[in-house]
């Protein structure tokens, strides 16, 4: 991934209980740093993440998780959450990320988060909200390509 | 994913504090059902996992995992985990995986785990041994596309 | 703790991901099996166990736990939770459990978990419901000492 | 406890994953906290914590843990963990920590986790090394109460 597309990063330290029996964090402890920085991110950009959606009267789902893994972080590392939104479709979007060891500055892993934006009643997928597209809009400019809802006259 | 394929399944609980703050199962904790289920195949087919490796003299690690989630899985469910090893290439092997919630059938979440066999000294990919592509071959038959080495005269 | 005295016992398996970097099973993760007990045992005396409480209308919030740590549990152990309430007073009760290994019947960690029970408004101590005492009394019978509200004429 | 007696203090934010059903933090957690205070403590103090052991030729296992918890921590707090060792005898320690939300400087939770030494070869209680006693003493001063080793001439 190309560090120059993130304007935004965070940190998480390794805490002992995340390493496994092979002296390394547990593959399933990445998924919780990315998450961290997403929560981070949403909050940054003013989406409000509140304890039971990601926005008032919103329902985002995550639908698919692809993780990579380069080289495995251990207890001490500090390391760079890096995440940014690299596309918004008509009723989803996608989160990209990657972890970078900060005294060393190697890639430990990336990932590739798919949302689908439900609607909260029908649990049917609905258009990402244009207020949603507008503030990743302002944060992520021309880096994150959005496909606006077309509007047929 | 085919259920014909998979000649391996074994059951998990979800536990209460498996639970998240949106009243599901978390999104990383389905990468620990797809795991018991690895752990499980693999004493099943005969090869020896202990704490440190998953077999003797071998050091096998996660080099990408996909995660589809379909639908999400909640406290009190019994899950029925399915695995298989769909393919050994020269120095990797995939793992498939998929959930289903045991009272209605519903796919909950599907894996694929794509692993890398290092060698212990030099941490460099070396090629999966013969000794596992046959367990696997023995379990899987038809079913398993196995890359044997070639050998060059 | 005196085994005669557990009228209910569950199982639980060691998951791989339970292990720490000692090898044996991190020191919180026994909290987690201890409420396994609990769940299954306020289901087996038919009190409630819902998402968002322990009982309609009720909230239970732990005050206290005391864990004794005996001898390490490994992955691949079997455990056995046993699990009692030992006693009731006005506004709380008190839960018993040890953990056994299925293998050897050795003693795990014992653990001793105070309860409050609390107004779900202003979240202040109230009494323990009389049908809660009732469903308690029902299943320990002289095991459990119950401390019933006094009735001033 | 009395915070005037404590030395070192570190700080943890709770993570979304910590949240339980209930939108609080999960009981078992709070034992992670305390955890990382102590690693932190000793590495203060100067003593080695290295992956197998808390020192070097040592093996040193928790033998009891008691929590009070006295109000949840939430979802965005950030929690000031103190932690101290308020005495040593003959072949156990004890670590002593509460923490504090850091907005409100409300106590959330209290541990005593008691520590025994034990011989690495025979599994043993041995006497607590003299070095280590002397590294705690020159941190703690007077707040520890050390029991040193009886010398009969």
């Amino acid at each position: 991934m190309d560090k120059k597309l993130f304007a935004h990063q965070t940190k998480v330290s390794v805490r002992n209980y995340e390493i496994d029996w092979q002296g390394i964090v547990h593959n399933a402890i990445y998924l919780h740093y990315f998450e961290i920085g997403r929560i981070e991110y949403l909050n940054r950009i003013g989406a409000k993440v509140d304890v039971n959606a990601i926005n008032t009267n919103a329902k985002v789902v995550l639908a698919r998780n692809e993780l990579d893994y380069l080289t495995p972080a251990r207890f001490g590392d500090t390391l760079n959450v890096y995440s940014r939104i690299s596309s918004i479709r008509n009723s989803s979007f996608i989160f990209e990320g990657f972890l970078e060891r900060d005294s060393t500055k190697e890639v430990i892993a990336e990932n590739v988060a798919v949302h689908v934006w439900l609607d909260p009643q029908s649990n049917a997928p609905m258009p990402v909200p244009d207020g949603f597209r507008k503030l990743v809009q302002r944060f992520e400019g021309e880096h994150c390509q959005i496909q606006w809802p077309t509007i047929i006259v």
